[in-house]
């Protein structure tokens, strides 16, 4: 019987194990170190470290976590059941665990346009992160759509290999911090197309063009080799279900100060969460992390009759 | 006229200077870089790092906010007033300053017994600080009062130091995390007296023992070279009552999740808030600062007419 089960090892997951080993709580990770943060190309506002890419912080996180007893389990959560005041977790492997409290920090996943052609071409030209698959376009012409820091820092990571990069944004102007913003702007290779929205993605075997809903540079049609999505992430709902958490309108888990959700013996923490001001960033999700992981301690050490003041819940 | 006068060079107001600085808002530090954190002999909680000291990860946050264009000057701010709809900030060495907004990160002072004899040797055998002194009692005898993170790291740090070393904690159990927790109970130069309080700190030039409410091995009184006192922090609330922001019972700046206070162009972050649940870690406090530079942001670029707003603040 573990003391947690933390589902997620982005951040939050791997923060809240290493401060739970560190209380001497066993705990188990589920899940691919790093999260989305190991897709992040570049990390320039860790505290204390200049700069660092979204691998490094994983492998360093993983073996941090690891160096201090946390078990991790790289294999996705299929079922969560309470049953007798406790959680017993299936994986997709059919690997079975047992744990006293639960912590959801399954972070967000990227979202999707929802247009034509966006699944028939996914991994044939559409991507989700620039920096998993830039190098296939390495002399071609791509488009980044999005405005955030997402997408303006795709874009720069994109103009380094690709030979032209329209960064399009549905707004008239980017949302994405200064330091992303001007480097996109200072950047030859890059051509913003403002207040356009993209309708289509089109092409034989391979993504060929895009249809934008107003003419750029004399057509509705833009050939681009490769189409980046980056606008934005959102949990992914399924596992939440599961569980019963209140959720609010945008599917993210409702939690009060200390990382409780609605469900008594299971916290949430990170990018899934409506914590932090929904600011979602690497050193929130890693101090919801923290919170929740203290906020567990205090529940199990204040509850030596875990067991029943598990089956009261809701 | 800056966009952002940060006071205080902790983990809070670094990491609030790093998020500005890559938001293009010019900001201006005050303190000295690492605040509290610098005192730490051992932080094994910052996500990614298994160890590292405190003045390393204060060196490390100050040369990462420089490199982002951070003006820090290492000077305590005497007078904060609001002028014109700004800030005007006046240093104890009489330097001045203006700025459209403010964020409170000066952290806390270290909490005093409040015992005879603890003022008159301050500085001859009475230490608030383990790592910043252990040194000057090689080969000594030293009592550590407390029973938190604080004073049992501060014990495992002076057992490497000192001959003998004895935790005396008033309650009957530690509350310090068990990693530490255990480091000292599996220290043989470590001897915890537990229920029990220091009444009176005696000596002639310099410490040479304390009284305790009882007996311990026979007498009340136990012939001691140093005292560390390590009862934990409070905010130094000076400079807090010159700003006017709602303080909590205990002294604590009440801010929303945004990190607002309730006074208008004034935000808080870090360990003298009563945000993160009040979990006052170095991860929680640099969430903190992310977030209330991040608040700032949408404050200043949402309102152009900056100074009229401020102006109708209380």
């Amino acid at each position: 019987m573990y003391d947690i089960a933390i589902i997620g090892a982005g951040p939050a997951g791997l923060s809240a194990s290493v401060y739970a080993s560190r209380y001497g709580l066993k705990n188990v990770v589920f899940g691919f170190p790093g999260g989305l943060t190991s897709e992040t190309h570049e990390i320039g506002n860790w505290l204390g470290t200049k700069l660092l890419n979204g691998q490094e912080f994983a492998k360093n996180s993983e073996e941090h976590a690891k160096s201090l007893g946390a078990q991790i389990v790289p294999t996705l959560v299929k079922t969560i059941e309470r049953k007798d005041g406790h959680f017993n977790i299936e994986t997709q492997k059919a690997e079975k665990f047992e744990a006293k409290t639960m912590l959801l920090a399954m972070g967000t996943a990227h979202r999707r346009l929802e247009i034509e052609g966006e699944k028939k071409f996914h991994g044939r030209g559409v991507s989700y992160c620039a920096t998993c698959d830039g190098f296939f376009f390495r002399g071609k012409t791509v488009a980044v759509i999005g405005g955030g820091d997402a997408a303006a820092e795709g874009a720069v990571f994109l103009a380094d290999l690709a030979s032209q990069v329209y960064l399009i944004h549905r707004r008239d102007e980017l949302r994405a911090e200064d330091y992303w913003g001007n480097l996109v702007k200072n950047n030859a290779k890059i051509k913003i197309i403002y207040s356009t929205n993209v309708l289509e993605i089109t092409g034989g075997d391979k993504v060929e063009s895009i249809r934008l809903d107003k003419p750029y540079d004399g057509s509705n049609e833009l050939k681009v080799d490769g189409v980046f999505i980056e606008i934005g992430a959102a949990p992914n709902i399924e596992l939440l279900k599961l569980c019963k958490v209140d959720l609010d309108e945008g599917g993210y888990v409702i939690i009060d100060t200390s990382g409780k959700t609605s469900i008594k013996g299971i916290w949430a923490a990170g990018d899934l969460t409506t914590g932090s001001d929904k600011f979602r960033q690497i050193v929130t999700a890693a101090s919801e992390g923290a919170i929740a992981a203290h906020s567990i301690k205090q529940f199990l050490k204040g509850n030596n009759n875990n067991t029943q003041y598990l089956e009261k819940a809701a």
